[in-house]
C-alpha cells in the first residue's frame, strides 16, 4: 500500500504550495475584512438584485463545480456574495436584536477558528475550557446567582429548551428514562415572551397547548395577579404546573416581567422560576438598570445571549441553572470514548445538550478584558441613550406616533395614518433599511432596536428619514386600518 | 436628553480612534493566525503547564477586570491563551472525528463573522441563504435523497435530536400540541451507535430505557436478524417502534450499518430509518466507498457533519429530511415580528429548532468551491490512504497488535501486554499527543483518527513511535488484563 502523494488529495500541490495558499488567504481574508468594515461606515442601500432570490442566486453562480476553482476565483465568489449580504453593523440594519460589534472579539472569533477544538473536554479543549468556566461563574454572580452552574447553548431558544427540560425533569423524574406517561405537565409565559417557550414545549412532549400565555399589563409585563389565577385554576384541576418563564426584554417592547414578583407567586404554586433574559439579561452589567433584574436571584434558571446587546458575533449564549449538578442529571451520557481524563467539572460535555461544541468563549471573553465592567456598563448606557433619544426625535416629529416610551433599547412607533408593515416591506425591498414591525398594545407598530452603539444621533435621523420617505410613497389609511395591516 | 459622547461609551474614543483600533485588530489577528498556522506545520508537545487546570487558569490571569485593558495587552492574553490552548490539526491530535482543515474554508468563517446575520430569514441574511439552499440540495442529491429538505444544526447530536422528533411525531401526530400521553414509543440503534440516540430519548419524554441497542456483528455493524427479532418482540408486547437509527461509521471503529438490510426491515415493520452519517456521511463524495452508503436513498432523514471528514471549521452539521414540510410540522412557530417577507421556502427558521443561528454554511460552499467534487474525493482517498498504511505500519511491527483492518478511517491497535488507557494518558499528561481510546470487540484498543489529510506517513510514524515510547515507561500487564483497563 503506497500513499497517494499529497499531490492528488489537496488542490495545493505540496507543502511549499500549501504556505503559499495559506499566506495569500491571510492577505485576503484582512483585505476583504477591511473593506467590509468600511463599508458598515457609510453604507450604500443594497443594490436591488439582492433582494431578488432567484436572479441573485444564479448572478452568484452558487453551484460548486466538478473540478475545483483557482484560489483567486473562489475569493471573487466568495466577495461577490459577501457584497449583497446584509450586515448587521451599519446604521441600516436595525432589524434584529443584535447589531454592532466589540471589535476585538470579532477578531477572537477568527482566531478561535484556527485551533478549531471541541469544547467538550479539557483534554481537547485545554485553555478555553477555562476561560468558559471563568465567564460562566462570573456571569452567574451577576445575576444574583452566585455559585450557579452553567453551560454556553447554540441560541437563546436551546438554552430555554434546557431549561425546560430541567424543569419537566424536576416535576417527572422518571421522564428522562422511562418517558413522559401523560402526566398533565404546564406552562407559563407572557404572552409577548418568546415563542421558544411554546416551541420547546412540543419539543419536550409536553405539548404546546400545555403552555398558559399569561396576559399583560399595559407595558406588556406579565400581569402576576393573573399568572397567580391561572396557576390556582390549573391545579384545582388537577393539572400539575412545572415552570413559570419569567422574560427579562420581550422580543417586541423591551419589557421586563416583574421578577421578584413573579418568583414569590411561582414559590407559592411549588414551580420553577426560569428568567429567558436572551435579551435583556446583559442589563445585569448596567448600573442604572440592573433594577430590571431585581429578583433574579430568586429563579432556578437563567438565559443569556451576550450576543445580542453584548456585540459579541453570534451565537453566544449561556444558561445558567441555581443548582449545581442538575445540567447533568438531565444530559449526561456516559460517553467511554470521550470523557477519558479530568474531573466532570473540567469537562463541560457532561452538562451539554451538544456533543460536539464550538467555542464560543473566546471571544467574549477578549471583549470583556477590553471593555472592563464599566465599559460594558458605558455600553449598555450608551444604547438605552440612543433609544431615550430615538424616542425623543419620534414624539418631537407631528408625522410619527411614539407607541410608548421605551422600556430598554426597543422604540416602537408609526408613521401616523401609514401601515407600518408595508412601510418595512418598502424599506426592504428597496435595500435602504432592515427594520421590522410588531404589536404593541393591539397597534402594528414599527421597532427600531438601539442595540448598536456605535450609531450617532445623525443615524438615528437618518433612519427615521427612511422611514418617512417610504411611508411618503405609500397610500393613506385611516387610523385604525394603519395599525393592523399586516 | 442628551446623548452621551461615544467617547463614554466605547474605549476608542472616537471614529478615528476605532479605525486605528481596528487597522490594528486586522493586523494582529493576521499575525497571530499566521504564527498558528505555522506552529501546526512542526508541532512542539503542549508544554506542562498547559495540562495544570488550577495553575493554567492562575497564569492566563482570566479574570476580567473593573477596568478595561489596553488593545495590546488583551492581544497578549488572547495569545497566551492560544499557545496553551491544543490544536486539531497538527499531528499531535488524532483525539477526535475533526482535524485538519480546507484552508479556504477557515478564511470563510473569519470573513462570516463580519456581517455577522442570523439565518433564519432572506431579508436578514440575503444570499447566505441561498448559499445554504445550494448546499442543502446538493448534499441531498449525493445521499440519494434528491428533494430533501434540510437544516444545518449545531452539531451530529442535534441533528438526531430532530430527526427522532420527526419519527416520534410522525407516530404520536398530537404529541406536539397536546403531549406525549404514555404510548410506548421504542427506538433501535446499534450497540456501537452514538450516545446521542439514547441522550435525546431522554430529552424527547421517549425515555432512555426505550431506546434498543441491537447487537454488532464481528465488524461493528447493526446485527440485522437481531434488529427484526427485537422489533417483533416489542411489536408482540404492545410497544410502538417509532425509528431505526443506522449508523453510518461508528465513532470508535468506524464501521457502516448495511443500510440497505436494515432499510428493509425497518420498512416491513413500518418504521422509520434515520441514518446517523455525522462521521461517515461525508463518503458521500468518494468514488471508492460511496457504496457503504448504499441503501441511503431509503432513509428518511440522514445527519452529515461536513465538519469531520471534510476540513471544515466546527460546526457544520446538515440534517437532510426526505418528505418536505416534515421539518416546519413539528418546529415552526408563527413568529408575527420574525417572518415579515418572502415565501418560507427562503426563510429557513422555519425548518430550525434554533431562533437565531450563525452562518454555517460559507465556510463549506467555499472549501467545495476550491476542491469541487474531483477534490473531495481525492481528499478522503487521502485520509482512506492514510489509515490503510497506518494499519499496515502497525500490523509489520511486533511490539503492536492491530485490533482490526479499518473500516473506514479508524486504526484500532494496541501496545501488546501495555494498558492502551494508560498509554493515553501518559501521552495527554505529557502533552506529547491527544490520542483517545475505545472498545473493540470486547478489548480496549487506541484509537487513531486519520482525518487529517495533510499528515504524512512520517507523521504516522511519529505517532506511533509517541505511543510506543509511552508504553516503554508503562508496567507490564497480561493480555487480558491491558485490554481491560481502563
Amino acid at each position: 500500500m503506497t500513499l497517494p502523494p499529497p499531490s492528488v488529495s489537496l488542490v495545493p500541490t505540496d507543502r511549499a504550495a500549501r504556505a503559499r495558499e495559506r499566506e495569500r488567504l491571510i492577505e485576503a481574508t484582512a483585505e476583504i475584512a477591511r473593506e467590509m468594515l468600511e463599508r458598515d461606515l457609510d453604507p450604500a442601500p443594497l443594490p436591488a438584485e439582492a433582494r431578488d432570490a432567484e436572479g441573485l442566486a444564479a448572478s452568484l453562480e452558487l453551484a460548486p463545480g466538478v473540478e475545483g476553482l483557482a484560489l483567486e476565483a473562489v475569493l471573487e465568489r466568495l466577495r461577490a456574495a459577501l457584497a449583497t449580504t446584509p450586515t448587521s453593523s451599519s446604521w441600516r440594519f436595525v432589524n434584529q436584536l443584535f447589531g454592532g460589534r466589540v471589535a476585538v472579539a470579532t477578531a477572537a472569533e477568527a482566531l478561535a477558528a484556527i485551533p478549531n477544538i471541541s469544547m467538550y473536554t479539557f483534554k481537547a479543549a485545554g485553555a478555553q475550557v477555562l476561560i468558559e468556566r471563568e465567564l460562566l461563574l462570573r456571569m452567574a454572580e451577576r445575576v444574583g446567582l452566585a455559585g450557579a452552574e452553567g453551560c454556553f447553548t447554540p441560541g437563546g431558544s436551546i438554552a430555554n429548551l434546557v431549561a425546560l427540560l430541567l424543569a419537566r425533569n424536576a416535576a417527572a423524574p422518571e421522564a428522562r428514562e422511562r418517558g413522559l406517561a401523560g402526566a398533565a405537565l404546564t406552562v407559563y409565559t407572557s404572552a409577548e415572551g418568546h415563542y421558544s417557550v411554546r416551541k420547546n414545549a412540543g419539543v419536550l412532549g409536553l405539548g404546546r397547548e400545555r403552555v398558559r400565555l399569561v396576559p399583560v399589563d399595559a407595558r406588556g409585563r406579565m400581569d402576576v395577579e393573573a399568572l397567580a389565577r391561572r396557576l390556582s385554576e390549573d391545579r384545582a384541576r388537577g393539572l400539575r404546573p412545572v415552570l413559570v418563564n419569567a422574560t427579562a426584554g420581550t422580543t417586541v417592547r423591551g419589557a421586563f416581567d416583574p421578577l421578584r414578583e413573579v418568583a414569590a407567586v411561582a414559590r407559592e404554586h411549588g414551580v420553577r422560576m426560569h428568567v429567558d433574559g436572551a435579551f435583556g439579561g446583559s442589563l445585569a452589567l448596567s448600573s442604572s438598570r440592573r433594577h430590571l433584574l431585581d429578583g433574579a436571584e430568586l429563579a432556578d434558571s437563567f438565559s443569556w445571549d451576550p450576543h445580542k446587546m453584548m456585540g459579541v458575533t453570534l451565537q453566544c449564549s449561556v444558561l445558567l441553572v441555581a443548582r449545581r449538578g442538575e445540567l447533568a442529571a438531565s444530559l449526561d451520557e456516559s460517553a467511554d470514548y470521550l470523557y477519558q481524563a479530568d474531573d466532570d467539572d473540567l469537562n463541560p460535555g457532561h452538562r451539554s445538550i451538544q456533543c460536539g461544541r464550538r467555542n464560543d468563549a473566546l471571544k467574549l471573553w477578549a471583549a470583556w478584558l477590553r471593555l472592563g465592567d464599566r465599559g460594558w456598563d458605558a455600553r449598555l448606557e450608551r444604547q438605552l441613550a440612543l433609544a431615550a433619544r430615538a424616542a425623543e426625535l419620534v414624539a418631537a416629529d407631528p408625522a410619527l406616533r411614539l407607541l410608548e416610551p421605551p422600556m430598554s433599547i426597543n422604540v416602537c412607533f408609526e408613521v401616523r395614518r401609514r401601515s407600518s408593515a408595508a412601510i418595512c416591506e418598502k424599506l426592504d425591498r428597496e435595500g435602504r433599511l432592515k427594520i421590522g414591525h410588531g404589536i404593541v398594545a393591539g397597534r402594528r407598530a414599527i421597532r427600531l432596536v438601539c442595540v448598536n452603539p456605535d450609531l450617532e444621533e445623525r443615524d438615528l435621523a437618518a433612519i427615521l428619514a427612511e422611514v418617512k420617505a417610504a411611508a411618503a410613497g405609500l397610500p393613506e389609511a385611516d387610523d385604525r386600518a394603519a395599525a393592523e395591516e399586516s
